[in-house]
């Protein structure tokens, strides 16, 4: 348990589950629960005069590049969450923030953290953390900040399901990038129906690698590894566009505890 | 402009446009409206006791044949809206349903009307509306109920656009079925993004007629009509599986007053 951050500032916030951010059994998807947890932040930033505008008059933008997601229990349809931010440290290069998710009495249902860099917008390289974004935060200034845990490298196999998504214009959102979120989508959709509705998410690690733009198509593939002892499930995802890694994940599942029909 | 459905108990509820519910002009999509209309109903129904679990007990369910859509400004990123809707008058087999969409100085955003259906749950097949679940909206018993414009009838011609779509997992919404809203996703990515960005949309008309299944391919259709004198332009989408026609579409445009990047 890292005590990093203990003096930055937690922003909260609530958020009603509503049925379109949910799946067919009623549990809200990941997509959501990265969508509302990356809304929060952005109404911190807005609440300290970070906002996009700003960050951009610097010629610089956030970009995320890795997740380690939690899951205690995934928010169901018409549940108000309560959403805790902060943005915890930075080193020279690297931020960052976590995030809690929590039910109306206060357990909690996920926890995730993120690592996140400053792009510059014309030369799309990575740039110096500038101080001035993030001390509003009450970020630790510290020297290595907290490593995620990176995803398993993936393989294909003769195993591997694999399927095609073209990045339509509704995932371009206002930040005018593809919304990542999305990746998440047709990363589980590759999986199939029955293994989505028998297992609930227990923990996802992400890493982004390269940006998918409005018109690709994408290549989503995934393997299942053998079921642990325990009865976890892990599986191992990639999404390319052609031979490009954009992003990898890995996600360990449990076998649901609510089974659907 | 009609009277029909004055007794009707209009319920009120507000929502906040978030990120992801806007395209990247920061326009909140043809499917969010839609989404945060349905809402609405869900939450007027909930509160008269008329749950989905309960309207299920009857061996059916509502489901939407047709909207009509009059878009006097698209609700943007951070506004918070009021949606007013009542279940205003029914006949034997339909029930019309208004929606209104007002933004915080309560300027009308948009409007619609919609005519909805109960169907056996079992035989899939429209069945009379059973008075016990309207007469709770204080629902008018009318003869006849308003018409709704047909969409235009669409026709392939040699400058149609047609892209395919796979209906995916998370298309599926609690309710079972495919989230009819997800259609106007792939209805607008059609058209070539330049269009999208540099028109507003003003009035839809939507005829549904088949229903979509997870795993089908759907074929999303468009034609562009010449443009109007007034600068209006008109497209007319369809949506098939195969030969079987799902939904017709027909959207009037103008050019947008906010032109983007």
């Amino acid at each position: 348990m890292t005590t990093i951050g203990e003096n930055a500032t937690i922003y909260r916030e609530q958020h009603r589950v509503t049925y379109y951010e949910c799946d067919q059994t009623g549990r809200a998807t990941l997509a959501t629960l990265i969508n509302i947890a990356v809304l929060a932040s952005e109404d911190q930033s807005d609440a300290l005069g970070l906002t996009t505008a700003h960050v951009q008059s610097y010629g610089v933008g956030w970009v995320v590049t890795q997740y380690a997601i939690d899951v205690t229990r995934m928010p169901r349809q018409d549940e108000t969450v309560t959403i805790a931010v902060r943005g915890s440290a930075y080193n020279p290069y690297f931020a960052f923030r976590e995030f809690w998710i929590q039910d109306e009495q206060g357990e909690q249902l996920a926890y995730i953290t993120s690592i996140w860099v400053l792009m510059s917008q014309e030369k799309r390289k990575i740039v110096k953390i500038i101080p001035a974004l993030v001390t509003p935060y009450h970020s630790e200034a510290v020297k290595r900040i907290p490593r995620l845990p990176r995803p398993i490298h993936f393989e294909a196999d003769t195993q591997t399901i694999s399927k095609p998504y073209r990045v339509r214009f509704f995932d371009i959102d206002p930040n005018r990038h593809v919304n990542n979120a999305h990746y998440f989508d047709w990363l589980l959709d590759t999986l199939p129906a029955a293994f989505l509705l028998q297992h609930d998410l227990q923990h996802v690690d992400v890493r982004y690698e390269n940006e998918v733009q409005y018109g690709h198509t994408v290549t989503a593939q995934v393997n299942q590894l053998p079921v642990a002892e325990d009865g976890t499930v892990t599986t191992s995802h990639v999404i390319q566009v052609g031979e490009e890694k954009c992003c990898e994940v890995t996600i360990r599942w449990q076998p649901t505890t609510q089974p659907q029909a």
